[in-house]
């Protein structure tokens, strides 16, 4: 299934993208695309519906980010050996985990404002999970139960705050609108093999990264076992699995984004973004 | 005032502490201490209520995490110039952010539980900020403005899973029950000085740290408003905010919590916690 939020921002109501790309409204079977409402047996509930029977929504509404009320927004740094490669930084051993701030998730085609002050605004097109049962201590043949499914996410990126400001990442990656999430959570069912989708990404047109997630050091049931070590794991929980390669800031000279870009990315099945960048305006 | 929360793990319902120690039910006002319930105009009606209208508590109920639904569970690191010194960390320039997952927090009395394969958990006794009104961008001179009250919290911290296992703090800062806040949260208008509160904690019974807010390299008004730059604080978002020496990484050689041992923990004004440290049972 593909599971959206549409709706004006902070008021989305969850909706159903049927097989004919109709999208119909689910708020009289769940309260939102979120928490509880994603666990295996409510997403059973709503499989077992036939889609024809739900209200069909009319003109095209703003699309929200397809998880509402995230608590846990986790990320995982330098998961592409490629774009270890390209940023200086060794290949990890085990997953690197930062937190991106909850807030700062927005509707997959909203305005992305680039903070005030930042002179180093960043792409980096990433795939993520979103936690189902989730869970302590998940063995890593018993992850893929425990997730609901996949989407995409622009883990959007301030690299002077993330690296020139006095440890940890957390300061360059939770701004206002830095987590576009969407269109679609694609259920795990729907999608063939998490390891092998294209991913791409657009500034301005000119394609700059163009990766698969075959390239992933960690994948996504090591990941999801992985963390579940360190923390639990709730329903509605997020965790973005990193980027290939092509940032800004592994172009030579670095290459950042401007008031007036327009970035676009997309993964193979999970569906498209496209932010308009805009200068703060204070 | 003195708002907490009270009754069942999941159950809590919201109430405060009059003057005279008596606890009163607050669910007839707000439906929990958490998010919307903290901004300033909520406080204000709640403090404009005569307590003894309140219906009085009876028994003596397990008391919850002092606020609900947190969202950002942010913290500061090596935040006293005494306690970098012991772990060895040269004195931070700016402050150093990191994220303790949402789910570990729980009640101040409330068991914690070492985790799987832990050789290494750590206490902090930190003083908590309660994020009210928030913000972006909040000027240091407006940044009590935005927090409702303070907390007391015990950041516990897993060295190993911190440090030793590759990049960023998260992994060993967000263990499941690893966030004990309150007992209560007191709102500003009732901290004369919240830059000069003494601390302690006792493992045992021994007094391990004894300092006081007033080494803070960075204060509480600095903290909201540094933080505020890199991402909006919401109501109900928590801040804790370092802790003085005396951890067991400083200890030499270290010393770390063992399943059996009981750790108290208090600041001036702000109330006091005891956990029983007890070992995973998978």
């Amino acid at each position: 299934m593909k599971l959206l939020r549409y709706g004006a921002a902070g008021q989305e109501k969850p909706g159903l993208l049927d097989a004919q790309g109709v999208l119909r409204d689910l708020s009289g079977i769940i309260p939102d695309v979120a928490g509880k409402a994603l666990t295996s047996g409510s997403l059973a509930k709503i499989k077992a519906l036939d889609p024809q029977t739900l209200p069909k929504v009319d003109g095209a509404p703003r699309i929200g980010a397809c998880v509402g009320d995230v608590r846990n927004f986790i990320a995982v740094g330098l998961n592409f050996a490629d774009h270890a490669a390209e940023t200086g930084a060794e290949i990890p051993k085990e997953p690197i985990l930062f937190n991106k701030a909850p807030n700062c998730i927005v509707g997959p085609n909203d305005d992305v404002i680039i903070p005030k002050g930042s002179k180093k605004t960043d792409w980096e097109v990433e795939l993520a999970i979103v936690i189902g049962d989730g869970g302590s201590y998940i063995p890593e043949d018993k992850a893929f139960a425990a997730i609901a499914g996949f989407a995409v996410c622009n883990d959007v990126s301030e690299r002077e705050f993330q690296i020139e400001r006095g440890g940890q990442w957390a300061k360059g990656k939770g701004c206002p609108t830095f987590g576009p999430l969407g269109p679609w959570l694609v259920t795990t069912d729907e999608v063939k093999d998490v390891q092998n989708l294209a991913m791409w990404l657009e500034v301005d047109g000119e394609r700059v990264q163009n990766g698969s997630s075959k390239t992933m050091i960690f994948g996504c049931a090591y990941l999801v076992h992985y963390i579940s070590q360190f923390m639990r794991l709730d329903p509605g929980d997020v965790i973005t699995t990193g980027t290939p390669p092509g940032v800004g800031l592994g172009f030579k000279p670095p290459r950042f984004l401007k008031g007036g870009e327009v970035v676009k990315l997309g993964i193979e099945g999970l569906g498209e973004q496209q932010q308009h960048f805009k200068a703060y305006q204070g």
